[in-house]
């Protein structure tokens, strides 16, 4: 009999924010896996902090140190790539050999997730289930406390990582607005907001529903931490 | 003491797929509230049934019958706001009078809920709590068993009730495609798709999450329910 590989999200944070699903196999689970930078817990582990199993077998997978590569360096890749074989290994076998292991996302496994780096090199050999989560930006416009869709509008999720002209036109051309991976882009993202005129909508969540959620105008802001989300509310047809 | 109005998300379908957060404050509540079409039980009472405090208090929302009524008339507007102010009342007048009220949400409340219309109504008066929900669209590509974004994909997420043309360039000019409120708009959307030359990487989830969980190719479908969504997913980096 082979075990599965359960992909679980999280959700944004809050570890009431997880499914009941998600909340069951992460308290049964003996074997659980996480991503992690290298010497940090790692956001997924601290969310289900002080619900694992007094046996868990855990399953840390520490990033390689990557900044010093430029993302266009061919060897980015490779040493990703790399690292992304070698821990679905272990993963692989204890399925092969009829153990369960779950793999902890944020947010949801199946949006922009590391989890999906594992998922196209389990899949072909043993079962691995989803189960959905909340995303980040869900969190994020209920943090501001207005809706961000209405009737006919159209939403466009983009990342800031995208070149200047790009994200500027992005921006211009949408009724509502998220933008992710903002961190060390956050220059960029305010020049094309203001380019593209709408910077007095815009917003900035950071750490949606986490400790030090925190929520300003995106004028005001001068950096930003890796888990920020920008966002400008739909203002769509209403009765 | 003034009571609190839960805009609860209760995820795409499956009960356990509610946040435990949102499962706590459903079989918690002495008072809830729930759109639904007169004569139906409605999705939202659907998935938390059996979850209900014996001694619960239903309030039921019935949505006017607003069929004969084309959406561009003004009496459409007119009747939905009527409607709106009308189930907003008893509310506000139980929060002022000290008790907690849940209103249950499809999905998550602040994505194109109809729960919007009550908490626009709301909120200037009593407080109001949100809860984010799994949304249906991030059941529709968990079901199709492949993830949606990657690395620089841009997400677009547009009505099928927009006109043909800005259907058309929406898809032919986004990465990664959701499609919401098909139903009678499914001609249109596939004629759509058709036109950006994208039909061969549209899929159609029907009942996400739900009994009756479907997927198919877009240009398989004749036919499309109310809950159903259409997507293409992105092809983005990735090592
Ligand atoms: C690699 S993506 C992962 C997204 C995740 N799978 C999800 O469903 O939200 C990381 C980005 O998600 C965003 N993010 C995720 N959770 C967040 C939160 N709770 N608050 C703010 N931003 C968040 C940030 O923009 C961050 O740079
Ligand atoms: C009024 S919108 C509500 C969206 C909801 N608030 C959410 O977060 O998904 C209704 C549309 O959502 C989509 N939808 C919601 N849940 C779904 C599900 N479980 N399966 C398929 N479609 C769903 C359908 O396109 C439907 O027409």
């Amino acid at each position: 009999m082979t075990g599965t590989v359960h992909g679980v999200g999280l959700g944004p944070g809050a570890a009431d924010l997880m499914s009941v699903r998600a909340d069951r196999l992460v308290r049964g689970t003996r074997h659980i896996a996480y991503f992690r930078k290298a010497g940090r817990m790692g956001q997924a582990r601290k969310i289900v902090d002080g619900m694992l199993r007094a046996d868990v077998v855990e399953i840390p997978m520490d990033y390689p140190v990557t900044t010093e590569i430029p993302l266009e360096d061919p060897r980015y890749a490779a040493t990703l790539s790399g690292f992304y074989e070698e821990v679905t290994a272990p993963l692989r076998a204890l399925a092969e050999a009829g153990e369960d292991v779950v793999v902890l996302a944020e947010g949801d496994p199946f949006f922009y997730g590391s989890f999906m780096h594992l998922y196209t090199r389990l899949a072909p050999f043993v079962p691995v289930r989803i189960v959905p989560g909340i995303t980040g930006m869900t969190a994020a416009w209920a943090a501001t406390g207005a809706p961000i869709t209405w009737g006919d509008d159209v939403l466009t999720v983009a990342p800031a990582t995208l070149p200047e002209a790009a994200l500027t036109a992005r921006i211009a051309g949408t009724d509502a607005l998220v933008v992710m991976k903002i961190g060390q882009n956050l220059d960029k993202l305010k020049r094309a907001v203001e380019l593209a005129g709408r910077m007095g909508d815009a917003w900035l969540v950071e750490y949606a529903a986490m400790a030090g959620e925190r929520v300003r105008k995106l004028a005001e802001v001068e950096a930003a931490p890796y888990f920020s989300i920008a966002l400008i509310h739909g203002q769509g047809r209403r009765p």
